[in-house]
């Protein structure tokens, strides 16, 4: 490892630095000002770094519409409304986050409704309020969705998601994995084609796009390829036998970011650079004009933008074996704001953000406050044997997935949020008390 | 496997049957009926069979109040009321837990707090809401606790967690463990008798009793026995040296429930039986008055006492390879709602609950609605070929660690949460609303 004090420039938020009194500052605000002030844990997303992965996004496929933010990362109306300043679009994934993305005034034309269970409720908002495109899943919901427009008097338009038969793991890829899962239409058994013909049929939908997604953490560009390859030979069939040009090809999200110091992300630019290539030479080869490339990052932008500061509690050193001694940091949160190393077997690293340090490293574990054994953010690392009750540790790459994905457990309230920009703090969601607990009690 | 419109009754709540007509009752209460009137998925939790499973253990124990109900299994006021009206005590695992149960009113003495990270203000809350007994962590909280009980001019009396160097899984336990988790204090090395002796001397201290626990969903009776002798060895040292009799034994939870057909649940009374004997030939050894064992069920005592009743919406035939199809079932809830099988691979049953069905079974996987592959219910089934959207299915074994842990990924509401009694139902928990979210934002 380099220097504990270092704050890797590829796994921080882009506005990090350490002070030369060895506080840790993102957008020019002191870590531990916020923690002070907000209390701990506190999520802290650095906006403009949020939004400049907005903007590399849209140079690297060509044009902000074109991305879709994919909203299950981190929604709340402010994010909403800074995917929508940036230009990009935004994927929707259940009837919950469709209404505050429109609570948010975000553009209906520029969201895309995806989701394995659509209830007819989901649709009929869906329909009514505008949205983009409406992604369908199975046969069911093309069904149940011509009804649905039929009853609205309006014309959907929709994609058909499809499985191309590969599948992405964090560091490579199954080009001709099985299809057993329950997202979309498999192309190999042919439904995908017979949906094509369903909703080309359907008086009440319009066939404008295909969509695949192939993972996520996804870390091996060929991957993306093959899936492209074999999406546009569907896409090439629908030309050829139906006699319709899709305007959109929509091939999801999943790009890998770092989280610990060891990691690379994706190389987003070249991934883009590839499948545009490849779309623009089935355009060629059709003799059509070349259909807008879609793309659904959500961890690629939110995940890197944000830190968790945490309050240092109980260190304790365990007796591991009679030559081992495992030095446990707890710290006052843990699977509650964080269940990815607990789901997923993540790997995260964090920092000292009130001081420096020096101290010899340690064999150490960082641990929630949960009563479960499983309660771990950081499984195996040489930290500082000086963390001590008191400090600030801050673990990076928080903006996707975790508040997103946090629970009460222990009836922990779900921390504070705020965003930092220009030396100034924005609260964007309050801490939960005991009160909203109990105001959930109807008896 | 069984006929599938029966409803083992090792695994479903005491009082739910099905009718003649097909619909399955809890407590006399349609479920199809609770679904249509509080919406799904919603939990419905067989009150009787609470309140029953509570006096199991109470009379295994030999008293109610030997039985600490652990609260994170699933806690709120009316559960807290519940647990006090039956005489059992209560374990709590974090501040918020213990002022939920002070809202409801429960006896402070009668509530034991545990934690491997407890702040001073949990501390103090303990020590100024005169809870019977803290559970210590470690020698850092050993003296935080004697400086917030100095401060309160009181004297706390406090139990040692020790580890036992016992680990128990599913289905067996290790004798031989190794001690490298977050909790109590080791044996083998010396620090759990270091903690007595501290503990005997601090002045705001008083050493009551040891604690130990050994793991979660526990089959296998041996491992508690191997833990009871080890902590006796201990209990031994602290009276031949230190001279004290301490009047308390804790040997925690775990006990393992049957969530699916095939599980049997841990045999409690014979657990039981197995420790007090131990611990009374310990104290015949000694001469002593036999110290009193308390034990610490949650998911024993909540989780058979609770459905979750999904509806059924897309149903899908996946293509699995050129000779296999399965079958997905998407209900309208998922990991939100159920974390564990993602989390822990925990395997579920399920039922139709509104109608019978003699349909030939297929192979088929219930899913939830989450943009997410992993978010499974139950991975493989063979189930009725006839289960279609609007059917409604229940999974029983969902009191405990369900709602406890439940999120709001992709903004899903938590569920509603009803209990049923002679024919009535009451709700405890409303749903979450999107408003509920909007609420929390500050910006």
């Amino acid at each position: 490892m380099t220097d504990f004090n270092d704050l890797p420039a590829h796994v921080w938020p882009r506005g990090a630095m350490r002070q030369e009194d060895g506080v840790v500052t993102v957008a020019g605000v002191p870590l531990p000002e916020i923690a002070e002030g907000y209390g701990t844990p506190v999520f802290v997303i650095d906006e403009d770094d949020f939004r400049s992965r907005c903007r590399d996004m849209a140079r690297a496929y060509g044009g902000a519409h074109n991305v879709h933010y994919a909203s299950k990362a981190f929604l709340t109306r402010t994010i909403a409304r800074w995917v929508d300043e940036e230009g990009l679009s935004l994927d929707v994934a259940s009837e919950n986050e469709l209404l505050i993305a429109l609570a948010a005034d975000f553009p209906a034309e520029r969201i895309t409704a995806h989701g394995n269970n659509k209830t007819a409720n989901f649709l009929r908002t869906c329909v009514r309020s505008g949205v983009g495109h409406v992604v369908l899943d199975s046969a069911q919901e093309l069904e149940l969705l011509d009804m649905v427009a039929r009853g609205e008097n309006k014309v959907q338009e929709v994609w058909i998601r499809v499985k191309p038969g590969v599948e992405a793991h964090t560091h490579e890829f199954i080009a001709t994995s099985h299809e057993d899962q329950k997202f979309g239409f498999s192309l190999a058994s042919g439904s995908a084609w017979e949906a094509a013909v369903a909703a080309n049929n359907a008086e009440n939908l319009e066939l404008t796009g295909l969509h695949c997604h192939i993972g996520s953490q996804v870390f091996d560009a060929a991957g993306f390829n093959v899936a492209a390859e074999r999406v546009l030979e569907l896409y090439r069939r629908i030309h050829g036998e139906l006699g319709l040009v899709l305007p959109y090809l929509d091939l999801g999200g999943g790009y890998g970011i770092a989280y610990t110091e060891q990691e690379s992300a994706l190389d987003v630019d070249a991934v883009a650079k590839d499948m545009l290539a490849a779309i623009r030479e089935c355009a060629e080869d059709l003799g059509i004009a070349t259909p807008t490339l879609v793309v659904e990052p959500g961890r690629a932008i939110a995940g890197p933008s944000t830190v968790t500061v945490y309050e240092v509690g109980t260190t304790k050193d365990v007796h591991v074996d009679d030559d081992t001694t495992r030095r446990y940091i707890a710290v006052d949160g843990g699977m509650s704001d964080n269940i990815r190393p607990a789901l997923y077997e993540a790997e995260y690293d964090s920092r000292l953000v009130n001081r420096f340090t020096d101290d010899e490293p340690i064999a150490s574990r960082v641990v929630g406050s949960h009563c479960e054994s499983g309660d771990i953010i950081i499984e195996d690392a040489q930290y500082p044997a000086d963390i001590a009750p008191g400090d600030f540790l801050a673990v990076p790459g928080t903006g996707a997935y975790c508040y997103a994905m946090s629970s009460n457990y222990n009836w922990f309230g779900r921390p504070a949020v705020v965003s930092v920009r220009g030396g100034k703090v924005t609260p964007m969601l309050r801490r939960e008390t005991v009160d909203d607990f109990l105001a959930r009690e109807v008896n």
